[in-house]
């Protein structure tokens, strides 16, 4: 087996070294993944300028490759030929914080996930940890470390139907804590951001997109209720979104 | 009524111009739109960095505001607080080039669209034309802003469904060979990217994201088979991306 990792938090991310270690108790593993943090990009395609990439060395002197491109430009340039041996699985993360509800489609962990679909109709898992309201220095990934590996067995044993990816958020617990996995579906965040105005040194105005952390609504069933609740939850995602319940009432608006 | 017109070509770019115009017909127009292109960028929320805003003129003499964030973030921009006046709809486009199938998630035509729905609770619609097989220095937008109108006028008048946004593609044709429309489901987009590399003058490697346009699978009834045979493609979406179908598969897998 081989799995290709990325993240974007950037290559040299504590999160990205604790995956890797782990998908390699499964298999040859490479990793490409951005030389910066790319949080809340989005889903990119960089096609108006070219993309740069050097070999780093990780934490634990194992070789990566990091680019200056986003994460699901990494998962683009690895799947179209800078990584020669042909990949069977993608994992994306660990990220330090939940990607849940709406999050989903400006996450760069998570479309990482969506290239490696649209690219390479491979396989794939989007890794995050609810770290946000931990206030230490440093998050221990041991535990998200032994989940993603336990997922990621399944996921290489039983494949994925088309076209569908895993989108995991995992409680920040210890791992006798984490209560088990619920399949969830995708939630509904609320954004709590408010615009900052403020003057520079030279008397001209800019803007902070600040406020406060996101919440989200904790319906049944959902992955933020999952993670609220000690358990990881996997949701899984797909590329269509068409809002299949409005068709009919679009058709009978009349268009003649 | 009020309308927010962005894109994701640039402020000064004519398909926003020929947009505009059409909606001042309907109701009282702002522009907070990007200064530069953001095509293929996604669905971003800048967060890393401030956000500048400057005045700038349009080629008709009206007034717009111009940042320096995606096409996002200027619709973020304008509903916490940017623009003053409660908006009623957004409208994001006219982009020059279809954005139909998994086109959706990297547009940033289209996250603009998601980001009005997401951060103001709006309807919101993103235009395309199907102008790339098109050889001519400049496209002819009259036709598209027409059928904007009409469309934008429908919304305004019974609403959309909470939480779904249009994504409209138009064919490049004179509005008189168009043949009507169509409500459509999000079609299979066919990518064609290739990996380019070439070595700079310091003989060091770097890397394009080349490769062929992309083409679609004409399905019956997607979004690619409407504009394909000469109709308007309206396709209602929406944020949740569970994929619904595969929760039974997962659960069991059996997790415990």
């Amino acid at each position: 087996m081989h799995i290709l990792v990325t993240n974007d938090d950037g290559v040299l991310a504590p999160g990205l070294l604790a995956l890797a270690q782990a998908m390699r108790e499964l298999g040859e593993v490479s990793i490409v993944a951005p030389e910066q943090n790319w949080s809340a990009s989005g889903h990119v395609k960089t096609m108006h300028r070219p993309l740069r990439v050097k070999e780093v060395r990780l934490h634990d002197g194992s070789r990566a490759l990091a680019s200056d491109g986003a994460p699901s430009d990494c998962v683009a340039l690895a799947l179209l030929g800078l990584v020669k041996q042909p990949v069977n699985l993608v994992v994306s993360g660990v990220n330090p914080n939940a990607n849940i509800g709406h999050d989903v489609t400006y996450s760069g962990t998570v479309t990482a996930a969506m290239e490696a679909v649209i690219t390479g109709n491979l396989p794939a898992i989007a890794l995050s940890l609810d770290g946000s309201r931990v206030h230490t220095a440093s998050l221990d990934y041991a535990p998200a470390a032994t989940i993603a590996k336990r997922i990621a067995r399944k996921v290489l044993e039983k494949g994925l139907p088309q076209g569908v990816f895993l989108n995991v958020n995992i409680p920040y617990l210890p791992l006798e804590q984490i209560k088990g996995f619920r399949i969830t579906r995708q939630g509904l965040r609320v954004y709590r951001d408010a615009l900052e105005q403020r003057i520079d040194p030279r008397g001209q105005p800019y803007y902070w997109i600040g406020g406060e952390a996101p919440t989200a609504i904790p319906e049944e069933g959902t992955d933020y209720e999952a993670i609220a609740n000690g358990y990881v939850s996997i949701t899984p995602l797909q590329l269509d979104l068409t809002a299949w319940s409005a068709l009919k009432a679009l058709q009978a608006w009349g268009w003649e």
